[in-house]
């Protein structure tokens, strides 16, 4: 961070009531001008005084017991599905609440079981009629099942406690506290009654600048077992915002009968692996068009106060997604989300229809790192160097920091460091903020949900790890950094305009078979997939991992399987002999050895003709060919890590046939990423690690020189003119 | 082989013209009392005086170029699909022969194109109308084709080398040699020039008292390519049993049109990983009775001139099956096939509906093995041990070699080492041929297939490795030699009749998902699903291995997951939390450890409640759980070995809840067996391995004492009268 100049503004941090002096302290330190305010406290009226904007979180559907436990009518749903329970042939009792935590829910008997529940007899996958089944407060008794069936109950549940709420209980090891109940909104007591309350909020706390919604009015799918252990969570999952009142406004829009199992989906939830269903992605919409209009009531009436409005991404955000095009319409001032890693930090800065974003960094100043022995100092290089790379391509307009100011204030480093990167931050923001950094191509990611889940496609839950996906979600995190344009299509998208594709170099596919990031039956769809090898055979770009556009039709698994050169073994082509198994050098692995694959690809071999780059335990895990005009490469999985970042952007290059380029706005270390941007005509060299690293910069063809950055370090440069 | 008595009988050897007299010396070595003739000499008639049998082989569709090309009509023919060729949208060509040898086939362009070919566009799945294409002699054209759309052709060829001869020729490096042409006996003219060739060649060689039919009618498919590698190989495939004679009567018996699909099957051509099709079941039920009948005619012939008939099980033997009902209405006297290990020793000597089968041995006796460095005795030791265990379960009646004799004589050891085998095999086969070896329970194997695959699950070409199927043939290999009775049933056998389950102890499915071993679109038949859980509730004991009644239904990818306690993650379940993962001990485990799951399984996790008894790399790949009054055993993969057989044997004993017996007729030594005959009073104990083995084994209940084996012994031991 050498160059380092004192700058202000940015920055926001958390206070307290017991720490004003000191947070006046660190405002001038990081040069912060916004204030958090604290939950459950008074705001300190000296802090009024700094001049700093004043955020206050504002919870839509809680926090107001007194009103929820006077309308249980109007507690929030949400639906579940029973485990399955095997029929022994005689009359079977189904327990409606086995593992799940009866603190969270309470099943709702006040809507009409036999309207609103479903009971499915999943051997045959048929529905039960009504009179084939009775309930009572606890389970439902299927009198004469047939023998050696399974069943399972879809029923509707009030959150009878906030599962965010409760999340933090036990997490925190909460104790003598009230349980918050959630009430909903969209119902037309809780709404004139939650707008009444915005409006008191307002008047209460004249000196809030800024009203940060947490969130709206829906909840991600969150449940909890018996034991308060996490059950299910699905951070885009839409089934705790439905009720009969929502649901018989989505029957008149849709014009057709809703089916519980839209929602329940086998007991899948609609995850974001799962192929949607139309019915589903209808759903989607009417809620988001429903949450929009209603989000934009009370941003109204933030605004009529002189507020302004900003939205936490997360918690109730359902029906909010910010990539949908009903979201500019709600008029927020601003989003403000949780910083994971680059993946996330695109997340929230490639937001477009507000007039800022702001990324809340990590480590939050809680307890578990704020110890003696912790060091947060690590943390928050990682979370920079990580989130960098990802502001250098989309910036932030703010950053900020949360938890307990008092734990920060004992790490002095820590207290230091913050200041070093709240100026680096501010010094990157002025340069490229507006400015379009330099692209090597423009690439589609494709798959079932596009925009949608742009930058959170394979998020299960925020940023969270998984054995199962991280050799996929490495690539976007690889992408959140890297010199390409990205925009994520879905089939939907292609279907609509084929045409679309001819804006982009490169399509890439990520994923598993079957599933909805590959695209399941939607690859029987002639149009889909004759636009996609025309769109190559014309000269484009193909990159696909894992198993893509994997779905088991007319001879092929992997659709595209002519165009990589590879093929999955699932058995049915165990008769056919396979002689392409020699690795090849090639302008991929150029200057790459021993790359990590991550869990890699069982079962993938390639076809005559194809370029075998690398083979695990008889695997191919990377391969190159040529399709017509065009150029694919497959890759087994691609983990995040300096080294895949380069083998990826060498693939992609390849893939356009601008192998020159390599040489061009970029370095020989793959620690070392430049950022250039033409219009302004400066550029970054960035060192991604926490060592000192030496790198050969290219910057316009044909100029290169060496560079000794020390840990972490930005440097800019000017381009001259040509 | 300690214990040996000078025995003879049982056993066949091969011979030539130039080792007369060393024939002789290693019949009384050896004890052999048959003799196979030579391809292409002349028998010498010295040993015609030896009073040996005499086997000779006999080529029912090749060895007579002179018809085959006089009537080109009735050459062998096949249907082969042309690669996937993808159109610019303008007019396309698709060359028919490419990637395939032009010496093994020619189009057929004397049976209307038209009518007996299809082009399918595999894009939509559509077929192209016969206006919307044309031909020539080496491609199809197609005038107007959708742009970015998939055509593949699906053609008829003619056999005009026949594979086996082809693949003996190239392995071999044979030169100035004449391809043999096939002809198709099916076929009228064909099928009245055999039956009087036969007669000829059994006037013209009195000296002929078994004819080996290799084989009958139809070559297994065995596809070559241009640099004359093998293409295409399945040992069970039918795709070269077809003509248009033959599709026409089929036509009328199953009173619906054929379609080349039938055959072609996406390119997968029906092999033993793909759920077959009616149709194709339809079309190998015909064709087994067909070839039945007309091999009856053969085989009446033979008995005619007093000769026995002798089938060769493997390539031309499409139709024969011989776990087809069909095949004992043949009355071929007796079956001979290749041992590769246990299971195939099980595939020749569970063979109903002949008077006695043999076995060939290995090594056979060529150059690549008795040349100087050559062990042919390892081989030979390996070899027989290996199907040593499946012969003390069940026993062919025969043993014998193949090759050159001159070769082996120039190894003393192995001459010897073959001796004492023979020696062996007489002495056990003296005691258990009749025999019922106590069996600790029966087994039913589930799959599409049932008995028409038994011993030859997973079987790509004979006895080979895959690493794809290692881990799941292992299962079998176990099996082949175990205390267990086992059964192949199908799908259909239980449909038809679901009681026939209470006839077993244990349900095994052993595979991938989706595939005809597991059972694919089969498991949405609630009848069937229901039964398979029934048994096991009311009981029954299951054992799945890899992914067991794999098909993505309903919530389920495993259909018998509640049984289980497991199930496979696709990405669907991501979102649950999976908190069972400690490993327990258990009955299963309690005397082995460090097992080799072979390939295992990913993505495997438990259920609340199972037993977890390993976990490899975040995957389970061994539990066990109960359901009702059932217990089911979960495995990831098995490949053979002597640890593996007793995890098996312990699992199954385990689902059947009878630990205990675990004291009874084994040791404890994985190496050591022990086969009882319970009504012969008499048992075995076997060291299946090459080294000394001492072992505690158990007899009786109760009963127990140490042995000390040298390397491979077998021991025999009397039971006392209780």
């Amino acid at each position: 961070m050498s160059g380092r100049e004192k700058t202000t503004g940015r920055v926001t941090i958390p206070t307290d009531i017991d720490v004003v002096p000191e947070t006046i302290e660190v405002m001038k330190l990081w040069g912060a001008d916004a204030i958090r305010d604290c939950d459950g406290t008074e705001f300190p009226q000296q802090l009024a005084r700094t001049g700093a904007k004043v955020y206050a979180t504002y919870y839509t559907t809680r926090k107001d017991n007194a009103w929820a436990e006077r309308n249980p009518d109007e507690v929030q749903q949400c639906y579940l599905m029973t485990g399955f329970h095997m029929s022994a042939g005689e009359e079977m009792k189904i327990p409606l609440l086995q593992g799940i935590s009866p603190e969270l829910v309470q099943i709702n008997l006040r809507d009409d079981p036999y309207r609103w529940w479903e009971i499915i007899d999943r051997t045959s996958g048929a529905i039960l009629p009504p009179d084939e089944w009775r309930y009572d407060e606890t389970s439902v008794t299927i009198p004469r099942p047939r023998p050696y069936h399974e069943y399972t109950v879809s029923f509707l549940a009030y959150l009878i406690w906030d599962p965010v709420h409760m999340y933090n209980a036990v997490v925190n090891g909460w104790e003598n506290f009230e349980k918050q109940r959630t009430f909903d909104v969209r119902q037309p007591k809780t709404r004139a009654h939650s707008m009444r309350r915005l409006r008191n909020f307002l008047e209460a706390n004249p000196q809030v600048n800024v009203v940060r919604f947490t969130t709206f009015f829906h909840q991600f799918t969150l449940v909890f077992d018996e034991l308060r252990r996490e059950k299910y969570v699905d951070w885009y999952g839409y089934s705790a915002s439905v009720s009969p009142y929502i649901l018989e406004r989505f029957e008149k829009e849709a014009g057709y009968a809703f089916r519980p199992e839209y929602i329940i989906d086998e007991g899948y939830y609609n995850n974001q692996y799962r192929v949607p269903r139309r019915e589903y992605l209808d759903f989607m919409a009417f809620q988001r068009r429903e949450v929009a209009a209603l989000a934009r009531e009370m941003v109204d009436i933030c605004h009529e106060y002189g507020k302004e409005a900003m939205m936490f991404l997360g918690d109730h955000f359902i029906g909010t997604e910010p990539y949908m095009e009903e979201f500019s319409t709600i008029g927020m001032d601003a989003v403000v989300g949780s910083v994971g890693n680059g993946s996330t930090l695109r997340l929230i800065s490639d937001i477009q229809g507000v007039r800022y974003t702001e990324g809340r960094f990590l480590p939050y100043f809680f307890p578990d790192t704020f110890k003696p022995g912790g060091d947060p100092v690590r943390e928050a290089k990682e979370n920079w160097l990580c989130a960098r790379r990802a502001i250098l391509r989309s910036p932030v307009d703010r950053i900020g920091y949360g938890g307990y100011l008092k734990l920060a204030l004992e790490f002095p480093d820590f207290v230091d460091y913050v200041a070093k990167v709240c100026d680096e931050f501010r010094t990157l923001y002025d340069k490229v903020k507006g400015a379009k950094p330099f692209c090597f191509a423009k690439i589609a990611v494709l798959n079932c949900w596009g925009k949608m889940r742009s930058w959170g496609c394979h998020m299960v839950h925020h940023a969270l790890y998984q054995k199962q996906n991280y050799s996929y979600a490495g690539v976007f995190e690889i992408l959140s950094g890297a010199p390409y344009a990205v925009d994520f299509l879905s089939f939907d998208d292609v279907l609509e305009n084929p045409d679309r594709l001819s804006e982009y170099d490169i399509l890439m596919n990520v994923g598993g078979e079957e599933t909805a990031h590959t695209g399941g039956a939607c690859l029987e769809n002639a149009g889909l997939v004759s636009a996609l090898r025309g769109f190559i055979a014309r000269g484009g770009g193909f990159v696909g991992v894992g198993q893509p556009f994997g779905h088991r039709w007319q001879g092929h698994v992997l659709q595209l399987s002519q165009a990589l050169g590879v093929e999955y073994e699932n058995g049915d082509t165990l008769g056919y002999d396979k002689y392409n198994w020699e690795e090849k050098p090639h302008f991929i692995t150029a200057d790459i050895s021993d790359i990590d694959f991550g869990e890699g690809m069982r079962g993938i071999y390639a076809l005559p003709g194809a370029d075998v780059l690398a083979v695990r335990d008889l695997s191919v895990q990377l391969a190159a060919n040529s399709c017509e005009k065009g150029r694919a490469v497959y890759i087994g999985g691609l983990p995040y890590s300096p080294q895949n970042a380069r083998l990826l952007h060498r693939a992609l290059l390849w893939t356009c046939g601008r192998e020159k380029d390599i040489l061009t706005w970029g370095t020989d270390n793959p620690h070392v990423d430049v950022h250039a941007y033409l219009d302004q005509q400066i550029y970054a060299i960035c060192n991604n690690s926490y060592l000192p690293q030496s790198a050969e910069v290219y910057t316009r063809e044909g100029a290169h020189f060496n560079v000794d950055l020390s840990e972490g370090e930005l440097r800019w440069g000017e381009i001259p003119a040509e």
